[in-house]
């Protein structure tokens, strides 16, 4: 791996996290590694006892334990919480993808704006009436397209596309082979064919939004497609035309917007779930994965099913789906029953 | 947005879509925008009277609107389609990819032909025996494999991959990131592993075929892969090797085909839909979004559900399928009162 | 196609086949042919006397038989394993994606080490402590990043996208458009908004793996994401962080691995098939279009639904949740019988 180059030692890492080291400073770590690694230059983390004694008993260098924890036979960090001190130690190792200046294969048009700190990567395009803002890294092979306005430290990350009229604020990612601003999907039939609606609209996305890898972001029919601060969207997802997407919303990957459909902030959506073209969803919900939202919902609260129902209905539905056989045979003896009765028979 | 740059006045407008102009015809129109902007340089359109009142009591520029519309405090065009009349007007909008000749960067085999009127971007490749026809437009990084034929007047969008024998007829648009002759997925178990079957087919497209962002279109194992004049496939759809498509048949968003699948014409596929292997469609269905076809099928009407049953069908069963914990109780209950019965009690 | 150039006589199919001629050795064969082909320059195969008097009854130009099969009207080739043979064809039709030495637009990383015997493309980026080994071929518009490792023989078409951290053994195909090694999506709510949890981990690939056309695999968030020795996945489908595949798996286009799944070996998963996050799966198990893996499974056998159920069981289900509003309606006649019983009167 790239970071293997990288490392810290132990006592580094301590302070870093300002956390107690419990061991020898010097040690050398190479790389944060999974809970159940054997890995001798690696350091974990361990939110309890169950988590700390599978550690111990493996091969792993180091382990971030919670303050309270007593003294073990591996080296240690104390802190108050692991799961952040590791996320601490995480981005203390991201390899940043390169970037400095503008290559020199990078096609830059003579009517963008490229801010002087900016990088631009090999074989990058970027059209005319575009802007690329200060700290913001456009990598290989990135296209900006006519009219696209990319913020402050933002990363565009290899073979992204942003076709026309997509603007974003400062901080976001754009993960390798999502396009943006593609055309939404509309047509009407003409009495003999399809005929294309022209798409005209843009995409604007706020700050601090992540959008995964080949994902899907069309531009709107007319006005904008509308992605909110901190918003975050997995890989392979579709947005369709003039959808809005409140703030903090996220997004797990294969999920499926229709046009025109507007969510609010702070919900969640699990993987492959979709909606319904022109719907409305409320704040703070939760869609299991493959939800299906056929119609507006706007109570906060967790759901799942086609059509989405609460999580608790969906559950006890799909535990009496699989008992219609035994449903059926109960059925079918009440009936003969019945049937003795009606006959004046004794049951 | 890109198009800011452009604009007409109304007056222009209105003769554009041969309409009757009432208000100033000087008032100048920056952009089409939604029912509900409230944009002073917009124009929007009107098709009832519940959208007329909205869009009066906004801010918007100027309405097309029905020729029987009284005159309203805002200026209107009077046409007698206004739908139709704004799609003109949104056509008026696009502002046209970057085009103009084959680009210094462009690198064109000696053994392709590129009409002389066709335009190759920025870093994009055309293999040796591609051939790109009249008035057609091929965008910076796109990959026009061997053998790959563009017919006159397409689109082929940035980062598009034609990887190799894919033949489009005139009029076609194919998104960015679309990838189309990648191999079809086949192999056979040989008794110690998954043994590849070559793919050697091809894809042939006909006219105006529009292909979404990202979707992916497999090659023939042998044979082709078709899709009919006037088809129109929306983003992340999976078209799989040696599938037919009939013409003008709709496919949105992640729809996916699988292998040796033959569909009709003029019908028409929600998100997520998905067929079996080897499945036969007929003409003029609609199938709902994540529709699960798993056998032919071909008359005419609206489908639901996995597998495809009639919509209204669909609907009943899923209104009754929440109902199944009820159902549950009363079979409880009803057995009840059997056992009572059977026990000589009254009930 | 650009195979049309190539082709062999019928003659020399039946030396590489291993088969016994019976009719012109001249005939030139341009192509292999579907089944249902009328192509007189095609071969095909036949498995059966169904499908060769099919074969028979058409214009294509030979057919491939079992050896037991008498004299037709038509050049055929005898051979032990028609669809084997068959393949061998189809092998022997393949024409090469261009190749060749380091394209002189290539950008190769003075610290990256490409094997002499490997090519790059026009337009493809190799970075600092990238490797490429001998007789790969990356194509155009290829992107090896950081400390990407492609081993011998490797096929890396036009567009792919390998971010970070990406090792794979031999013999892999990498399809147009794939992204392997993007961040894994991962966040925790912070009081104000989502943080990003830093993605640092890597993939690894096996021996001759083959991953479909804008797939997505993520890096993962430590430790590596790892698909095993000859897993073959389709297109357009989506491996999330720190997921483990084991040795022969087959996926099917679209499907959708949440975080950390860990699959057994000799599965097969048919298209849009998807599981919960953290779920372990075991060995030669089969699951249908579209299944729910929502918790652990190990015995092997055939599954749908979701909840993932035994074939069987799915599909004894599936048709009765057709039969619910009958079944609500026997339920309402009983109700009423019961009814009456109740209340002394005789039904």
């Amino acid at each position: 791996m790239a970071e293997e180059k990288r490392g810290y030692t132990l006592a580094a890492l301590a302070e870093m996290v300002g956390g107690e080291l419990d061991g020898s400073g010097d040690l050398f770590i190479a790389r944060p590694v999974p809970a159940d690694s054997d890995d001798s230059a690696g350091i974990t983390f361990a939110e309890n006892e169950k988590y700390l004694a599978s550690a111990i008993s493996g091969n792993v260098g180091a382990v971030l334990v919670p303050v309270e924890t007593p003294k073990v036979s591996k080296p240690v960090i104390r802190v108050a919480h692991p799961r952040m001190a590791f996320g601490m130690v995480l981005a203390a190792f991201v390899v940043p993808m390169p970037s400095g200046g503008i290559h020199a294969t990078a096609q830059v048009s003579a009517d963008a704006e490229v801010d002087a700190t900016a990088s631009v990567g090999a074989y990058a395009v970027v059209e005319a009436g575009a802007k690329v803002g200060a700290g913001s890294n456009v990598m290989a092979h990135a296209y900006i397209g006519q009219g696209c306005v990319v913020g402050e430290k933002c990363s565009i990350y290899p073979n992204v596309v942003l076709v026309q009229d997509v603007r974003m604020g400062v901080g976001c990612r754009i993960h390798s082979g999502a396009v943006i601003g593609a055309d939404g999907f509309g047509y009407f039939w003409n009495g003999s064919g399809q005929q294309k609606v022209s798409q005209v609209g843009g995409v604007v996305l706020g700050n601090y939004v992540e959008i995964g890898a080949n994902t899907c972001i069309d531009r709107a029919t007319c006005g904008d497609t509308v992605i909110a601060d901190g918003v975050k969207i997995d890989n392979l997802v579709q947005i369709a035309h003039n959808v809005k997407i409140g703030a903090h919303t996220v997004m797990a990957s294969q999920v499926g917007l229709s046009g025109s459909t507007v969510i609010g902030e702070r919900n969640v959506f699990g993987g492959q779930a979709a909606t319904s073209d022109h719907v409305t969803v409320g704040d703070n919900m939760v869609f299991g994965g493959r939800t299906g939202i056929i119609g507006d919902m706007d109570t906060p609260g967790e759901y799942f099913g086609t059509p989405a129902v609460p999580l608790s209905t969906a559950m006890r539905v799909i535990a009496l789906q699989t008992r219609l056989p035994e449903l059926f045979k109960r059925m079918r003896a009440m009936e003969r029953e019945l049937e003795h009765l009606r006959d004046g028979k004794d049951i």
